[in-house]
């Protein structure tokens, strides 16, 4: 990429141009203001739709003809089947078969099952992917084969990109666990439900042609109807759209680890004493080990206390339905559920809500609802003695991860990074992160098994924690323990070479991913 | 109105131009092809908007001003408190009070509480009214009283002049029955609940400027969210937005009228006879008294064949959540309630689903829903021998009505009219009807006391219906009866002047109504 570098906000050295089109450098939080009008669809008619709102067309290679597939379109799928995806594939398989180059797929998370579409890449049929990349297209990117450059946004920028048309979803495929032949579908039912749809809506609003694809096909209304018929081109009856097993997260068991224990105790003892955990309050954990504890500990805390949450934000699972349904938390605003328990709970739940990313996310909306969450529990691959935080390369260079919603949390009251000091004998906590993915300024409270340290900035936080039994460190004193046990960090040997671009929940370009040099 | 008149394709002379915008006159159903892009909103940035997602503000007026109110805007109300509704009337005072002028009102529906504004149009405080207007408004229109040309749109007509940019809302004000801070809104609950917010969806999500106000402010999450906070601008918290017993349509009681009920009894032996109700059929019935008694004979048939229709499309009411409870019913599909049974079933009942005009009738979408309703039952002032209909003028020439969903319904798979032959000694069956408001090919069957016409063209049911024992006519035989009876039809005596067009479900003129001389 022979574009102009400019230095950022957080001073990253960034493009101006991305795959030829204009790039906006990260101007700090909140400093970047949109202009212009959101992206607008072709004015449709019901005169070209058929009356009886059938639009069942006989399979998914005829809907993406019929839809105009060729050179160079957008392509977008969701990832509500996480592993258990099986559209991705077919899709790109079709393109293939027909002939059809250099495609850019759109995903809202790609995953293991998706190394199949690495031939795609490798032959043409598939330019390059903008979406969270996990595993083998992370390393695949990260080793600079990609003919053009990936772009990473979190669930809520890939929203306000759609929306506001830095990206054009040409087609828009969207796999149902229920749908009517109109188009309406949901995730809560079916042989293949995975709960909700919300990371498809976006995409069924403004791609030009959209085709629902269910493998159980009902009479209409197909109710809920997440996604909206009137919003859909075609539908399709496949045999299976995705695999259940495969579907639920195999990450959503408490740890059993003594150290990620501690880390959880830590941080749920921390949001009490701090005067975080009080009736009406609100909270987000994630769906790993560790998390699930804390929201464990927060159970054990609420019950002790006689108070409840006004709502938790998921990522839903079993722990999480059980304390709705205990009555500890009055709702769950779900983004997506990452076990069969919390699919039941959405379906049979009417507190139990499916959000989209323009809900929960979006930052170019009138607000969205991250800001009003009280705590929000997150992941990091480093942070850094500024607080800024990775999340999607490791201290050796490879982009593995998505960025997921995590940019879009960081704007709750209080983040908080529960993370080990250490991973593989490497610090978590660097002189400076490898990627930014967050500025540290919206980071809270990093919590370690070796001790806590609160980010300066939250004055209000330190005075409250004045006096606390539990271990309250500087940033510098974590990771001088860290280095003293795992040696000085190592650098990660790189190129020049820009592979992928991470953009801001405004669409502007916090950082980027160079090639590693193996 | 000084502008060229053209001959439309059903025949009436309509205006090329109307307020100064263009004008296309009705081109034949299905016949025009809209072109470009759908309205663009601006888009916003999170950082505009408070943090903790608090929108709310001290009054109306504040939300007002802050929302830039200024001469020559147009604001936009919603109609689900019907003769309850407070929220229009206080608009316009704060106007008046705020010295602005000009201004286009944008109602989805307009009732006599709203005679009240009739002073502002008379010192110019409102220019005109665009959406269905009711008694005293329609009556002061028709007398050439309003300073330019109302304008009447279907409930699916409204959301496709929005959507299509064709109307630019400014500021929509959302009345809601509960909303939160944010401005998550829905009409299921709190002291002046309403059932939906179905017709302020499109409002919400296009206008520049959207205020949610309630009088039943809770916590976030209000949920259901029928309006999106993300979309909102401000929120209002007053004593009252409207009078609960006042919203309650008072026209939802079986008609005890032996004629009424001889056409209910018709109706429903001719859908019967006709074959068209079997199992897993769906009806529209609307809350008339005849319709009401209607839904009460298919109740009785499903019962005795042991069927069940897949859905009703309310208009809801207590005769038809009786319906969906004991069974007769699996869903209902609401586009509003008409009484307080409506509203618990609405909130209670999950299979009693709110819809919006985007789903159930927006022409300019990817289909909707009307053309798959077997059965929809509407009512007409007036009806000609080829079957095209009227519903928002009477013979006398007064525009007294709106046009509700009437135009969409047409598209329904059979449309019946039940309709007495005469009313107050005037025949209602004309050679020509007054105004057209939908175009014969797409009413299949009228049904009076004394006889029943299907349209020529559907050759099908002519078929069916040999043998029947049924009093089967010609139309022109019915309006000779009825001619009969009356004497021949009397002709509204009008001038040229133009007062109010009505708009086709495309956005094209189908008619014009013109200045009533007493």
């Amino acid at each position: 990429m022979a574009t102009k570098l400019v230095k950022n906000a957080v001073g990253r050295m960034v493009p101006t141009e991305i795959n030829n089109e204009i790039a906006v450098p990260f101007k700090g939080v909140g400093k970047y203001k949109p202009e212009g009008k959101k992206a607008a669809p072709s004015i449709s008619s019901c005169n070209d739709y058929p009356l009886d709102g059938n639009k069942q067309v006989a399979s998914l290679e005829e809907a993406l003809k019929k839809s105009g597939l060729k050179d160079g379109m957008t392509i977008s799928t969701h990832h509500h089947f996480r592993n258990g995806d099986l559209l991705a594939n077919m899709i790109f398989d079709i393109a293939k078969k027909l002939g059809v180059k250099n495609l850019r797929w759109y995903p809202s998370a790609s995953f293991p099952c998706h190394e199949h579409l690495i031939q795609y890449l490798e032959d043409g049929t598939i330019s390059h992917i903008e979406g969270s990349m996990n595993g083998v297209l992370g390393k695949f990117c990260s080793q600079g084969k990609m003919s053009k450059t990936a772009i990473l946004r979190s669930h809520g920028g890939r929203y306000q990109a759609i929306q506001d048309g830095e990206v054009k979803v040409d087609i828009a495929v969207i796999g149902a666990g229920t749908a009517d032949s109109f188009g309406n579908a949901n995730g809560v039912s079916g042989p293949s439900a995975s709960g909700l749809l919300g990371f498809a809506l976006g995409d069924s609003q403004y791609a030009s042609k959209v085709i629902v694809v269910t493998d159980n096909m009902i009479p209409f209304p197909c109710y809920p109807w997440q996604i909206q018929g009137g919003n859909v081109d075609y539908t399709v009856l496949l045999d299976k759209v995705g695999i259940p097993e495969k579907i639920v997260s195999g990450t959503t068991e408490v740890t059993k680890s003594p150290d990620r224990l501690l880390i959880a105790e830590l941080t749920a003892k921390f949001c009490e004493e701090a005067g975080l955990i009080k009736d009406g309050f609100s909270f987000q954990a994630g769906a790993g080990g560790t998390s699930l504890s804390i929201g464990n500990f927060f159970g054990d805390i609420m019950r002790r206390k006689g108070i409840k949450a006004r709502f938790a934000r998921g990522g839903s699972n079993k722990y999480l339905v059980d304390m709705l349904e205990e009555g500890l938390v009055e709702y769950i605003l779900d983004g997506q559920t990452f076990d069969l328990e919390g699919v039941r709970s959405m379906r049979e739940n009417p507190n139990h809500v499916d959000t989209s990313p323009f809900t929960s996310y979006n930052y170019h909306g009138k607000g969205n609802f991250a800001g009003m969450v009280d705590i929000a529990i997150l992941g990091a691959t480093e942070v850094d003695v500024n607080f800024n935080a990775n999340v999607v390369t490791h201290s050796d260079g490879y982009l593995l991860h998505g960025i997921g919603g995590w940019q879009n949390c960081l704007f709750s009251k209080n983040v908080i990074l529960p993370i080990p000091l250490f991973r593989d004998r490497i610090s978590v906590i660097r002189e400076e992160v490898t990627t930014i993915c967050g500025p540290g300024e919206l980071i809270d409270i990093i919590v370690t098994e070796r001790g806590i340290a609160i980010n300066p900035k939250r004055t209000d936080l330190i005075e409250k924690m004045k006096g606390s039994k539990l271990p309250i460190k500087t940033i510098q004193e974590l990771k001088a323990e860290a280095d003293a046990i795992c040696g000085p960090a190592q650098k990660p040997v790189l190129s020049d070479e820009i592979v992928a671009a991470i953009k801001w929940v405004d669409g502007t370009v916090i950082d980027v991913v160079r090639k590693v040099i193996d």
